[in-house]
């Protein structure tokens, strides 16, 4: 049976989440279902792996996974065919052929992440699904030079949610910017590493949002990977202002980040 | 009593409307609670006087209204206070304290509307409530070049709802454009007049996308208006892409308009 890869956006506000759930509304469970008819049923259904979850109310601009269809259907019919059943929260950005070994979860090489932080002082009724609201001033600077600390291969234990499944709490950040986006009033923050952990970022983000208040030393960072203590980093930013930019295979150019579906830059 | 005018935001989404109507979640009748709340539900209550209508989710970007307060109170007190009450679908952006008479619907002298078009071949997820999606491409030249035609006082007849109330159809258009916002890829028809009717906008844009499908002649308008039937204008575009972007009163610049809450520019 040929394998395919689809990349796709959705719009998380109105979803429990990406993993497929009984009784939810879930990304994967309305792809699921809409692959499963454009086969038209087979038996047994076709299982969709996506690259990883993502929690209810984050968004997606380029999420990945992958299916074995039961025949052979060009890449651009399965496109045109799913558009044109998705719901109007998620669209199917791509969909390509891939080696029967290809695996959406297992072949990651990095994932990126973008956090969209709304200025002003009161919530701007536009951005409310989009974005968190910050009403305080954040000193941008401090909060780059802090993120910088993040970079490379450390044990993230005291940034991971408590819900987190065991095991290894060492990634790799490969890029981690904070940047102000003064034409919207807005600050966002872009992280890219091997991946990243329940809640990791915005958990990250949090810590980062009260150094640019002012409220933890710049290089409380430092400190925070070597405690190892999730009740140190306290907060975690809300889900609306995340975004799964995205997911990085072997040859992609890391360089590249998905905008398309950014109203933004 | 002192007069206040107020300036105001919403993501019209979720509401029935800008009018307030009896079991129905409207602005103003949201903004009518929140204000009688904040007078401590005076006896007779507060009244709430628009600029005019928008339609069940139409946005506005910066709508007015009026209203009597029974005792003083500091333009900052009122916009803090209104604002920490306000569902996330409605800002206020400005309290004003005006004179006894004004009226923010007769004392208008213009309106800018503004129109917004995805284009692409899918649906973007994240513009969904945001814009019209129209896939097919528009030649934005014949587009601006038949936009021109609108310009001045005319009879719109053609291009009013049918639920429109009675009364004349003449009104002036003072400056009417379609811009090509390629970063987005979207199309942005706007429009400024000293009055639009029930559906004018949407009906209008409607036409124009026509005319840049190469539907109708570039200078079709010009016979519609001619002919004063709204069965050959057909096609109304739908609400969400509607933004009333800003409501005039003399001594106001019409150079300017809010654009404070638009994701783009």
């Amino acid at each position: 049976m040929p394998r395919y890869k689809i990349t796709f956006a959705y719009e998380g506000t109105d979803f429990a989440g990406f993993q497929r759930q009984p009784h939810q509304r879930t990304v994967e469970g309305v792809l699921t279902k809409l692959i499963n008819i454009m086969a038209k049923n087979p038996e047994p259904a076709i299982v969709v792996y996506g690259s990883g979850r993502t929690d209810a109310g984050v968004h997606a601009l380029a999420q990945t996974a992958h299916f074995d269809f039961p025949f052979q259907l060009a890449a651009t019919s399965l496109l045109k065919g799913l558009n044109s059943m998705c719901p109007l929260d998620i669209e199917i950005i791509a969909v390509a052929k891939v080696a029967a070994d290809f695996q959406a979860r297992y072949d990651v090489t990095g994932k990126r992440y973008l956090y969209r932080i709304a200025q002003g002082e009161f919530t701007n009724p536009f951005k409310r699904r989009y974005t968190a609201h910050w009403r305080f001033p954040l000193d941008v600077q401090k909060m780059q030079q802090a993120a910088t600390d993040l970079l490379g291969r450390h044990d993230f234990s005291s940034f991971v949610a408590a819900g987190a499944k065991p095991g290894s709490r060492v990634r790799t950040i490969f890029s981690a910017t904070v940047r102000e986006d003064c034409a919207h009033d807005e600050v966002h923050l872009s992280f890219y590493g091997d991946g990243f952990m329940y809640n990791q970022v915005r958990i990250m983000a949090a810590v980062l949002v009260e150094i640019g208040m002012g409220k933890r030393p710049v290089h409380d960072i430092e400190r925070l990977l070597q405690v190892r203590n999730r009740q140190e980093a306290r907060l975690t930013l809300p889900a609306q202002g995340l975004y799964l930019e995205r997911v990085y295979y072997p040859g992609d150019d890391p360089q590249h980040s998905q905008k398309k579906h950014r109203d933004l830059d």
